[in-house]
């Protein structure tokens, strides 16, 4: 089973490295980290972390995964990026996404008519790409999964895990990551944050997704 | 304000990446990634991950971060690490691990007399250690602030980051990276876990950690 992790320049670590942690536990998973070229790739936190094999090898994948970035619309800039996020999708299994990756799978045209989410702050971007924007933690439609932002993808990742090798085998890797999450605030989401909090966040976040308008 | 993250080869990727998505939006801090030689580090998932600076260049920190590893008696044959994190230790506000980083601290001899946790299923490899195995997620006893496996890291850096720049900046924090979690099933800990599929686990890390007796 191979399994593509997408990396490119800006990326948020966490969005791909939650999931990573999971998927490559799976048994007899070949991980793949792809980026236009191989080599380092500096993400939006200042962490570089490398990819190994450049697009022009990876022609296909039993699961795709893309993940956000504070600021996507650097992705824009790279259509063939996004032509390759289109061709690998028509061979997956499962094409998935955290946070604003989503955006991204809507930019490549494979979100048309499809439920997705994304990161809270940018959820009206995903209408105007063709998706049927749909709240949830994690959103399963046919074979696109959609993860809300960064933290998202470990649960994202857990569900994937339990349909590609059991609930036994993902209640095991759940446990061995000790997924059993204890923040000090109830703070986590748009509905329960302070709004000041919240539209603070989200002014800065949408003044960085003009382009997905 | 300085944020000094310890890589090391087998490290677990999510320990440090889970923390560092947290820490490094704290304003006015730099960050380090910091290892024995500055460059790759292959962790223990595979992802390659790049640290900044080596050991010798960095003599202080207000915050040290000891991420643990699948197999953290690695680090037992690099004793100069050990004496880095001791002297480090001496020179900083905050001293933090995520899972089998706890070990780490506890073989660089800081943890005599002190409170702490680590990943569940090496529990009982804190005592030999000098250290006071107490559960929690989190665990504070002056200024180490110790926390269990793998994602627990999160949690700790979130509660940290309300200690260095607030509770406003922390709650943030939490809704920038939506960690309002909801995995499918309620299986993280070993209390909540099926009892097979933890003593299974625990049999296999076990065996990894036998020099930690």
């Amino acid at each position: 089973m191979d399994i593509v992790f997408l990396f490119y320049d800006r990326m948020t670590a966490l969005d791909a490295v939650g999931p990573h942690e999971v998927l490559s536990r799976l048994p007899g998973a070949t991980i793949h980290r792809v980026a236009k070229q191989a080599g380092s790739i500096r993400t939006d936190s200042g962490l570089t972390l490398i990819a190994n094999s450049p697009l022009s090898t990876i022609s296909r994948a039993d699961v795709l995964l893309v993940p956000g970035a504070g600021n996507a619309t650097t992705l824009r800039d790279h259509p063939e990026i996004l032509e390759w996020v289109r061709k690998i999708d028509k061979t997956t299994t499962w094409t998935t996404s955290v946070c604003t990756g989503s955006l991204i799978l809507g930019a490549a045209g494979i979100l048309s008519g499809v439920r997705a989410t994304t990161h809270w702050a940018v959820f009206d971007r995903l209408k105007p790409l063709g998706a049927i924007p749909t709240h949830g933690r994690v959103i399963e439609d046919g074979k696109i999964l959609t993860a809300a932002g960064v933290s998202a993808g470990i649960d994202m990742a857990l569900q994937l895990a339990a349909k590609l090798a059991g609930v036994p085998f993902a209640q095991a890797v759940q446990l061995g990551i000790e997924y059993d999450p204890a923040p000090m605030f109830d703070v986590g989401s748009p509905e329960k944050a302070d709004p000041a909090i919240r539209e603070a966040l989200r002014a800065r976040m949408l003044a960085k997704f003009e382009d997905f308008k």
